[in-house]
This record gives structure tokens, C-alpha cells and sequence, in this order.
């Protein structure tokens, strides 16, 4: 069952990164910077700060106290920068030349609401931002630790994760059969794809909180089994409510999946069995926290949160 | 004059910074990878091993030599992560939505060799690959200086330096007066919006080999002053070149800053002007050098070179 109290402090989460994120999105130049042009600036704002679950902050801070870290402050920091790296590649997909959406949590997506070119060097700086925040004296005392994230944060990035995972979403869509059937991705394939597409960033985001607090390996391990297993059941749980919310509740259209072809385990499986998988899914990331206690609740209640959602 | 030996000295970094740039690339998924699929590999070479003179990759090298830095292979690869976020910024500035170029060093632009969809996720993993190539631990034994790095790297390429540079191109680009005569940038602006878009990137090179080394603040001062010189010769240079050279030693399209309405020094000031000023930057970026010895030489080359160059 979700817990009554998950929404309130997934909300006290977010509050404190998008405080985290104004400071950082202000007009007025860092040092090595030269000016910092306001439309720019008003675009990556658009796209950092309309809202969102920030899940991945979540996840962060929830993991870094599971490990009884006590760097409150640099987990926050460290989750802006993962949270910068997700609204930018929001923003990329939601591109003419790739999904072509026009409305992001409730709102004109940035390539509506100002244009294309201002999109993409919003989403170019959101990244290098991210990469600037991270690498921030902030974030962990140890420059080794903070090196560590920013590597692990390209990795999850890059073409081996998430960028790589958009490509292959790209190349799956609107593929046809010789006799003109819509092309099926084969379950592994999809789960491939889902992996690296949304999968490594949710994993690297408890990675991250584990490594801020220098967990032991085991507790690593453990962890990583929790980020994949709660990575691929938010995916799930995306698809089954591409199909099934009305898009009022999500912010965004729906049924998209389906009209343009995405390759999704929902569409290959079926709703009953993607919903089980699903299941299963919640309860191994549960299964892997078996060896922490109560400090390990708000990453329970994360991943029971994401099998439950209905946005 | 131009030292004749320095083209081939230019080459020979190409070349080194080349193999670390193809060792990068490759198909095979590095540790928290999953895997990288084929067509963002190979879009992703098109960009960053399709020739280039590899300047900046160059005065890297050169300042980590002019201050006695004994990281030769580290600066290679700190010089391969800089030439990763100079390719990105070329894809992207390609695109439809941006300059809209067919052509890129005599070869079609990613997005005209692949698609624009591949373009802009091509230019996303070249700029992620370069902060973990900043980010690795063969760039310097110190991780304090590996962090210094990526910071550096992500000021000068965000929205307080190229990034945000491209955005005040595009808004000055095509923009008219009330009588419909195009609007010209006052000298001073385009100043600024040049030391964003190319000058932050050139001068990042040059402190970048001096951080490597472990310069002492005078010669970091020294090497920014360069560096900053250099910036300003070469974006007058290549605004010289789009209205004097030919298109096929140039490889790709002249006369465009013109058409396009760019703002440009050679415009506001006239050719002649403009050349003067480049001289007057040449020499200012060699009287900073003053108080190096002959292991500045390859640095003093470069800004004679960039002073004279035909392409």
C-alpha cells in the first residue's frame, strides 16, 4: 500500500531541489562566465522549473539517507544537477524531429513556448549545466566523490544510457514488416531499450546518493538491485498509463505510444501481463532493501508509489 | 611571419588527439554501460573524426608545454574532452533550426548524412562523452584538478559562454529596424557575443593546459591574456575568410554571414578595420607571451598562424 505521507515528502523534495535550481538558473553570471543571455536563461527556466515528481531527486536524497549519509545539503546539490540532466532530455525528445510534443506537464513545451533553436541550446546548457553543478565544491568534501558522480552521471547520460536508449526508441518507431505490419520489438529488446532510455539515470540517481554517502559495497549492491528493479517498473508503469490515464491527469497526451508505433512491453505483452511484470518488478526492488531497516522507507515507499501511479 | 613547421606541428596533435578521440568511440560499452547502438556510434564519428584542424586540442597541448607540464598524456586526453564539446557545438549549430548547413568540412552535416532526430542526439552524446573523458582518472593523477576541468569546461561551454553565445547570435540574426534596413550589432556587442560563441571555448584550451601543469598564478594570467587575444584574431580571422576565401579551400559555404544578416565585426567596421584589428590582437596575444621562453614558441605560432590563416 502507498503511504499516505509519500506524496507530502516527495513534495518537500522537490521543493528544496527547484530552490536549489533558481539559484542556480539566475541571470547574473557565474565567475568564468561572460553574460548569460535572458532568453536563454527564461527558456531553461520553462524547462527546470514547471513542475514534475522529480522522482530522480528523490531517489538521490532517499538513498543517501538509507545509507545514513549525513551531507543533506550536497545531496540536494547532486540531485539538481541529475534533475537538470532529466528536464534536458525532455526537452530533446519533445523536439519536432523527435516525439514532436506540444504540451509537457500541462504546459507549451520550450520549442512551443519560444522556438526551436532556443530549445535545443536550452536543452545543450540544462546538460552543461548539470555537469557544472555536480562538479561544484558543494557537493562532497572529497574531489575524488565528486568525480566519481560526474563520470557515473555520463555514463547514465550518454550514448551507452539514456541518449543511446532515445536512439534505439527512435530507430523502433514506425518500422514495418515486409507486409506492411508495424514492426514488434521483441520483449528483451524492449527491455533493453527501457534500460538505457529512463533506466540508468533512475539507477544512477541511487547509485549517486549511495556514493555521497559512502556506502559499503554491499549496501552498493543491494541498492543497484533496488534502482534497476524500480527502473524498469516505472517504465512499465509510463506505458500502462500511456494507454490507460486520461490526459488531463498527466499533463500530456496520451495514447501516443500506440499511434506512433513506441516500442513498449504494454503493446508486446498486453496489459495483464505488463501490469504483472510490473508487480514484479515493485516487489524485487522491495526484496532487495530486505537488509535495511526503517531509513530504507522512503525508497519502499518509492517504488510502491511508482507501481500505484496514476500520473 | 608563420612558422613553416607549424602545420605539420598542428597535424601531429591532430593526429594524437585523433587516436584518443577513435579509442572513445568505439562500439563496445564502457563499465555502467549498457550497450551503444551502432547508428548514434557512427553519427557521433561523423562529427568528431571527419578531419578539423583541432586547434583547441592544440593550444592545450601548447600551454601545458609552455608551463613545463609533464602530463603529456593527460593533456591529450583533457585536449580529446575539449574537441568532444567543439564537434557537439558544430553539429548542433548545423541544424535546420539553427544555421541550417549542408555542408561541414567538405563532408554533408550529420543531419544531412543521417537525419536531424540522430543530429541532435549525436551532438547530446559528444557533449556528455566529454565530461567523462574530463572526468576520468588518466587526465590528471590529482581528482581536485580533474574536478577544476569539468567545471572549467562546463562555464565555457554553457549558457554564460558558447552556448549562450549561439543564443545571442540567433537573436541578432535577421533582425531589422523600424526601416526595414537589418539591424547591426554595435562593435562592442559583437565583441561579447564572439568571446561567448568561439572566445570562451579557445580561452578554456589555453588555461586548461596551464591548470594541467600547474602554472603558477602569473603565467595563468599570462596564458588567459593570451588566450582571450587569440579569441578575438580568430573570430575576426573567420569572419575575414567568409567574405575573402573560396568555398572549396574553406570546405564548406562563404559569403553566408552576409546572407544570413550574422553579426560580424567585418560588417560593422568594414575589411579593412577589421583586419587591423585583427593585427592588433595577433601581437597582443604575443607581447602577453613576453616573459616565456622559447617552450612558448608553438603558442606564438598559433596566433601568427590564426592570423594568417587561409582556412
Amino acid at each position: 500500500m502507498v503511504n499516505p505521507d509519500f506524496e507530502a515528502q516527495l513534495a518537500e523534495v522537490a521543493r528544496q531541489v527547484e530552490q536549489v535550481l533558481v539559484g542556480r538558473l539566475t541571470d547574473a553570471p557565474l565567475e568564468d562566465e561572460i553574460v548569460r543571455p535572458a532568453r536563454l536563461v527564461a527558456a531553461m527556466r520553462h524547462a527546470a522549473l514547471a513542475g514534475g515528481k522529480r522522482l530522480r531527486p528523490f531517489l538521490l536524497v532517499a538513498a543517501h539517507r538509507a545509507c545514513g549519509g549525513n551531507l543533506a545539503d550536497g545531496a540536494l546539490i547532486a540531485a539538481a544537477a541529475l534533475e537538470c540532466v532529466h528536464c534536458y532530455s525532455l526537452v530533446h525528445d519533445d523536439l519536432p524531429a523527435m516525439d514532436d510534443d506540444d504540451v509537457r506537464r500541462g504546459q507549451p513545451t520550450v520549442h512551443k513556448a519560444y522556438d526551436e533553436a532556443t530549445a535545443i541550446l536550452a536543452g545543450d546548457g540544462l546538460l552543461t549545466l548539470a555537469f557544472d553543478v555536480m562538479a561544484g565544491p558543494d557537493v562532497h568534501p572529497d574531489p575524488a566523490v565528486g568525480l566519481r558522480l560526474v563520470r557515473g552521471l555520463a555514463r547514465a547520460s550518454g550514448l551507452g544510457g539514456m541518449a543511446g536508449g532515445q536512439m534505439l526508441d527512435l530507430a523502433a518507431e514506425g518500422r514495418h514488416t515486409a507486409d506492411g505490419q508495424p514492426l514488434r520489438l521483441a520483449p528483451h529488446a524492449i527491455r533493453q531499450l527501457q534500460a538505457m532510455k529512463t533506466g540508468a539515470l533512475l539507477l544512477f540517481a541511487v547509485e549517486a546518493g549511495a556514493i555521497l554517502a559512502g556506502a559499503s559495497p554491499a549496501r552498493m549492491k543491494a541498492l543497484a538491485d533496488y534502482g534497476r528493479a524500480l527502473g524498469i517498473a516505472f517504465q512499465i508503469a509510463d506505458d500502462v498509463l500511456d494507454v490507460e490515464a486520461d490526459s488531463a491527469t498527466l499533463g500530456k497526451a496520451v495514447g501516443k505510444d500506440e499511434a506512433k508505433g513506441k516500442a513498449t512491453l504494454v503493446q508486446v505483452l498486453g496489459i495483464e501481463a505488463a501490469r504483472r511484470e510490473l508487480q514484479a518488478h515493485v516487489d524485487e526492488a522491495l526484496a532487495s532493501l530486505a537488509d535495511f531497516g526503517p531509513e530504507a522507507d522512503p525508497l519502499r515507499d518509492a517504488v510502491t508509489f511508482t507501481g500505484a501511479r496514476k500520473r
